[in-house]
């Protein structure tokens, strides 16, 4: 099947550069070293496996190595990124791009120790100083082509899912789960699969990391299916639980009902302003109410787009409100060793009112 | 299809600990605080995402959150290695365990320098001192299961080549291929694909790390596929170069020839003892000869294992000798704008006196 080409709206690459300046400026720094190659992908465009970008008030360079010269000229030509091909990590282009600085922003949170000692030699005496989040508190409100991106995304996962619901039968195994879900979203047009796919059934899925195994589904078994797709780049994150042979009746039908009682809970509670905690708590008050506050072991979500984690942490401990542009999850789970787990996520945009679901399979019991 | 399952050599993963005590120790660290997933994953078995490994002389822990519970019981339980369960990353149980020490070692490669930060606020008075390349030394050597994973990873990446040749044809998108290849490569039992698969035609394959476009092939057009399968986290790597409609005659089959050649060249060279730098050299003289040395735009090779790239680098920077168990890349290649760009590769693994190809799909023109 070759899949129907989408119809996408442009991503707003040019603005970008010109938002995180001033946030440059208020930490103080008159230039950013940016190493994560996310950011740079969604500052310039730039897709290559190696480089770092450097901004300061009026200009960006994005240094690389000679396997990108044509693919980065070809990336950034959207954005007012100049270009600087080296064999010497950028030394040399850095020390001197470096001369003119009063305070050099390095992004604590991914630049390496050692990387973070060599510019720190490279640049003295000028001051190397850690930032934390600027780019990432840009990311974390989407503009229409990236909710677009993810919405596609979403909907190939979707579809994917109505393809394999036929497989989650006694005999198959999580492997051959997992790998149909990632081929029926990859013939359907994804650049990719926005992480591993996790199948996990009977004990397995009281594990909410398990890798997918050769086990066979069993009769009666909990099974939850966690994947999504990738398109440039942007991702969808969704979760469906079942128990195979039908929900049916008993403590595995109440498990599924009372998990998606609390996403429910949770994502009645979306809308801008509303504390990031406050999602986390209707989720976690829910499951409480149903006797499985300690079954619930991880976080309630996560913010989505570039990368498949981002900004705003969805948990008990953030200090932020919801804002609209905003993509998040909400991902309640369950987790008991003697009957199995539970999960039920939908990746979803924060609106002025409430949101609106990027992922939209069925979850009727 | 379901796979017939593989019959692999067992993972000793039982004596690594014991193998990095003396390195710690030559670093002058009393303990070393492992940071890098994958070192952690080679050490102890631990396949989860989040967590971090203490060794010291007597006891190794690691320490994870409360989602890897059963799962960090089961992986490592094959090593001498203590579980801790927390929700502070840590804090408290490294506090406590930092306290007998005199100095730690954390990974400068790996550790961010805000983790840094952390942590030599949390274990002062204690100092704390970069290291590096520890575990990625042991990790360098090979052993017979370690190989085995690799080898069976490349058999699934032959027999995924021989599925898709016919693919190779005026119409097909570089994105159809690509996708073949990585399913044929998991419906054969592969765990995921060693990296994203690269398929790139005409005026793309002159970029070597090009991803699969929607561009669809045409007759003449030089095309690259780079591409390799994951068993147990063990990766393969290969690349192989085609003309669409066949070989023929003229400047392409030149260019497909004359790297062939560099490959070979390089392979001829590769056994226990012989500087890394002489297999870079022997591509790269061959090419030269060639009058394609400006076109040979990247490194040689790469050590390939649980990461797709890890020591040894093959390059003519590189300043250490082959060992037998090394298993590398050997992928000399030339990129033109005006024709396209060629690459050959194969995984191998060195041997006292040569080495044995992991990888094996032709490579007759």
């Amino acid at each position: 099947m070759t899949p129907a080409p989408l119809n996408l709206a442009p991503l707003e690459l040019a603005g970008r550069l010109d938002r995180l300046r001033p946030l440059i400026d208020q930490a103080s720094c008159s230039a950013l070293l940016i190493t994560n190659l996310t950011n740079i992908r969604y500052l310039t465009g730039f897709t290559g496996s190696a480089g770092v970008l450097w901004v300061e008030e009026k200009e960006a360079w994005l240094i690389t190595d000679g396997r990108y010269r044509s693919q980065a000229a070809a990336e950034v030509a959207a954005t007012d990124t100049q270009r600087e091909i080296t064999s010497d990590g950028g030394k040399e282009k850095l020390i001197g791009l470096a001369k003119n600085q009063t305070t050099i922003g390095l992004e604590a949170n991914n630049v390496t120790w050692a990387d973070q000692q060599n510019y720190v030699n490279w640049f003295a005496p000028t001051a190397v100083t850690p930032t934390s989040g600027l780019v990432e508190e840009l990311r974390s409100i989407k503009d229409p082509g990236e909710i677009d991106r993810i919405e596609n995304a979403g909907h190939l996962a979707d579809q994917a899912l109505a393809a394999v619901t036929d497989l989650i039968t006694p005999g198959a195994t999580e492997k051959e789960i997992a790998q149909t879900l990632e081929k029926e979203m990859m013939v359907r047009g994804a650049d990719g699969t926005a992480f591993t796919t996790l199948v996990a059934s009977g004990p397995n899925s009281a594990r909410p990391h398990a890798q997918p195994t050769d086990r066979q589904l069993e009769e009666g078994d909990l099974v939850i299916c966690d994947f999504g797709a990738q398109i440039d780049g942007y991702r969808s994150d969704m979760t469906r639980s079942f128990r195979v042979g039908g929900t049916g009746q008993g403590p595995k039908a109440d498990l599924l009902q009372a998990v998606l009682q609390a996403q429910q809970a949770g994502l009645n509670a979306v809308a801008n302003g509303v504390p990031l905690k406050d999602i986390d708590a209707a989720c976690r008050n829910s499951l409480q109410k149903s006797g499985l506050g300690d079954a619930f072991i991880h976080g309630t979500g996560h913010g989505v787009g570039l990368d498949i984690h981002e900004a705003p942490a969805v948990s008990s401990r953030s200090t932020d409100n919801l804002r609209t542009g905003q993509v998040i999850t909400v991902e309640p789970g369950a987790y008991l060793e003697e009957l199995g787990g539970v999960r039920w996520e939908d990746t979803l945009v924060v609106t002025e009112t409430g949101h609106r679901a990027l992922t939209k399979a069925p979850k009727t019991l």
